[in-house]
């Protein structure tokens, strides 16, 4: 059995044209022929699939609930644990620059495979069968999922904690932008009440604000 | 024909179950079955039906100009102006409070509706059908839409004309925050080298960083 034959069967997917899962699989640090076009789809396949099902999973939830429990599972850290479970890392395609680079940047290029992947099984079958192969990865988070507080993210934890103790709001600036193009390393910095403040980095603005937040949320309650 | 008869002529849909798209018109002011579960299920599947389209229609594109064309497509004015040519407004069921709303209040409602119908005939129809209805919205928009600059936000314009220029990036920072709950009015201030600033409001933060994006480039433009 070749590798992307391994893969496949950890995925639970063969595919008709491996192609797709090879290019799902290449960062853009490899080769022209990479997978941030099939993130791109997959990234909007997943937020559906995931959104159809809590709609039908919780019929009494409200809009924020749902958002909420939506952003849980479709968020970086979520995704970054399915590509562990399916050692996505022993099979990425990786240019020079990238082969050492580790830290958050390797998990976003992980969570970012994911995506390709799921824009990959979909271009080569339909939306039946990607949406299966979603709820079978995320049956057992979809079983233990509750709505509320759990769900919160780290700004909304954080904000509802500050409001709690009459303090003020939390301001968020960005310290830093590294990096070309679409793959930029924002810094981020937390303060509040101009006293105490924390950094959060990510690869976008809203992650990097999420990472400081929950920096401060630790600093605030340990 | 009865009001809703004659909308569902303007949408070019006629609904097996009519409550859905009564359901889909009724704000949350009105009475407790209102929109916001479909607009929550209609916003997903809206942003995966342009994203599929535009995977296809532009072969050859980066990740980025995709993002950058969906964000153009799904983004609250457009929703408005496809609400402003179905004549949504005249069908809104909406409470005592938010008859006399205005201004964008009012357009965010617009907004909700439009993604609330996306959901209601999903929900009555299926995928190639919801399918065909928007693409067939969006027709004239998809087939004047060209890739590059015109797409970019306020906030990466404003980013850009900056640059340029060799001038500090723009700090936003939330002024204030109106209203309970998902309904909240974030007012966003974006400050420039301490020296000018705008604000911009919106019922996210998110829109509110584009409006005060938007006001400034305006300001520094003309």
């Amino acid at each position: 059995m070749n590798n992307l034959e391994r893969l496949s069967k950890t995925l639970g997917y063969t595919f008709n044209d491996i192609n797709l899962l090879e290019q799902a699989l290449t960062h853009r640090s490899a080769k022209s022929v990479h997978n941030e076009r099939l993130e791109f789809l997959g990234d909007s396949v997943l937020s559906f699939v995931i959104a159809e099902k809590l709609y039908a999973q919780f019929p009494k939830c409200k809009e924020g609930d749902l958002s909420r429990m939506r952003s849980t599972l479709v968020r970086g850290e979520t995704l970054v644990e399915l590509a562990q479970n399916f050692k996505i890392s022993d099979y990425l395609v990786l240019g020079p620059g990238e082969l050492k680079s580790g830290g958050h940047r390797r998990n976003s290029i992980l969570e970012d495979a994911v995506e390709a992947i799921i824009g990959a099984v979909y271009l080569d079958s339909n939306m039946d069968t990607i949406k299966d192969l979603i709820l079978t990865w995320y049956r057992s988070r979809l079983e233990t999922l509750k709505p509320g507080q759990s769900q919160k993210d780290a700004k909304t934890q954080l904000q509802e904690w500050l409001q709690g103790r009459k303090q003020e709001l939390p301001v968020y600036q960005v310290e830093e932008i590294t990096g070309k193009d679409h793959k930029q390393t924002f810094t981020v910095s937390c303060i509040i009440d101009d006293e105490s403040s924390t950094l959060g980095k990510g690869s976008s603005r809203r992650k990097a604000e999420q990472e400081a937040a929950r920096a401060m949320l630790n600093q605030l309650t340990s």
